[in-house]
């Protein structure tokens, strides 16, 4: 398919899945597939395959097609671990590509590292390139950009540079009280917007009473009927107020960027927008395939 | 077994586990059997065999053997829903028992409430028994009771009553995130003492950046080789500082119980003693079953 058209293969392989864009030499996407084999689900020796088994119908066999691939697949339980870029620090682009060996010969492939940090200590892997796909369109922005999800991720940006940043487990714990804590019977999939609202206020100004606010939301569904809908609502909000409590020096008077799904941006927008933050939102998917053609450009100059 | 002698049985029947004491008509324990047939393991009509497997060796036919019990056997999903005594008022002893139909003719089952706070909303099933067992023998006890656990309590005790009490979900916190986050891969069994106490006190004047702290913990360990034996004491050391924080009312300027296991004991007594409090040490099994020998005297005062 495509054939003497496809120029190159973007992948933005998490632990949960492998996307692949199969792109032309201008960077335009001539075709996307998606697979469940993420990095979770792999041993070292079964990347290529999962790779090979979704592009396969797009390679030629007189042409080296070039794969770039951000992501876990980079981590060390990856196909090979490709480090970290120390900040401060421009997002990584063709600089410190890792190499894995492939035994097939229609393909090279390029894993970006991803970045860190040392005081703290921080990591981040799969974010930087959506970071640099903003920055390659917005490349005088100065601000933070927050990347919300499972380790939600707060960026501070100047000058074209990731100067430090911060990982928030916000979505991890939000995962895992909602699933394996007592409060699993108190929570459903539903949403309430003035629940979350409140409880985002609440979590700010109480960081000190998580642990006890988690379990009012049980004692309240025995005693007084707390709705699962309003209960899942407002744990979000608690977890979300108590980050925002936490990330504040990096809203706080600053242009923010939201980078993320629509869904939870709604969430963080809303959040954002009681402390009189007025946050651009830039979806994630977008902005990683962006990074990804911005690295493929600089990996064609050198 | 002790024909003639046993005159009641005492029965502390938890989430995970239901231990029954023989007991003598003066208040002594003449055996003690253990189950893992705990609340979360029966339905409501598998409760009564499972009592009778464990204690039908020391039942007679021409005698009713009272049986008084406590904990989540009580609660909604338990045996029979027991209720709850609202708070401010002396922990339950024999008012309001709940009696299960048995059809075991040889057995009357009693079982005790626990207790409930409106506002803010929180309950406790066992731990009243607890207290009771404490304020029997230390009848002019005011101060603060700490029972530490997977939702640890702190309960503010005056004259002989629970005057308010506040849940944090300390315990269980820990037990999720050890096995089910990204921290799994950081923490092991073991415990590094100093690396708690720093984290106590971290954790303490730190609670905006606890989920920031909490991936810190995993970054370390990439970046820095941080040991799990060192992350894991860290863990506990930032969530029970997070609780002390919030907990501040209760223990500060005040005399402080804790009631527990030995291990758990040590931990918060270690975290209280920095902070220039010296917590009493009370045994929680003994607590319990002196809290029930209280409830069998009232009982047999009617």
């Amino acid at each position: 398919m495509f054939q003497g058209e496809v120029a190159w293969i973007a992948v933005d392989w998490g632990t949960s899945n492998l996307r692949a864009y199969i792109m032309s030499a201008n960077g335009e996407v001539l075709a996307q597939v998606n697979s469940t084999k993420g990095m979770g689900s792999l041993n070292s020796d079964q990347f290529e395959l999962a790779l090979i088994e979704l592009i396969s119908d797009y390679l030629c066999d007189d042409f080296i097609t070039p794969v770039i691939a951000c992501g876990m697949v980079g981590a060390k339980q990856g196909w090979k671990e490709a480090g970290y870029i120390s900040v401060p620090a421009e997002p990584p682009k063709s600089t410190k590509f890792t190499q894995p060996n492939v035994n097939d010969p229609r393909i090279a492939v390029y894993i970006l590292p991803g970045m860190s940090q040392s005081m703290p200590a921080d990591v981040m892997r799969g974010e930087e390139t959506q970071i640099s796909g903003y920055l390659a369109q917005n490349p005088n922005f100065n601000g933070s950009i927050c990347l919300p999800g499972t380790h939600t991720k707060w960026v501070q940006i100047s000058a074209g540079e990731v100067v430090s940043f911060r990982t928030f487990m916000t979505g991890e714990l939000f995962n895992i009280i909602s699933k394996h804590s007592v409060l699993r019977h108190s929570v459903d999939e539903g949403w309430d917007e003035e629940a979350f609202i409140e409880s985002v206020s609440d979590g700010m100004m109480n960081a000190n009473m998580l642990t006890n606010n988690l379990f009012g939301l049980r004692a309240s569904s025995l005693l007084e009927g707390l709705q699962p809908t309003n209960a899942t609502a407002k744990l979000s909000g608690m977890l979300i107020g108590l980050e925002l409590a936490g990330a504040k020096g990096f809203w706080l008077g600053n242009q923010v960027v939201i980078i993320g799904g629509n869904k939870i941006m709604d969430h963080y927008q809303a959040a954002l927008t009681q402390q009189g933050v007025m946050p651009i939102r830039a979806n994630a998917d977008e902005m990683v395939l962006v990074g990804l053609v911005a690295s493929y450009f600089e990996l064609k100059k050198e």
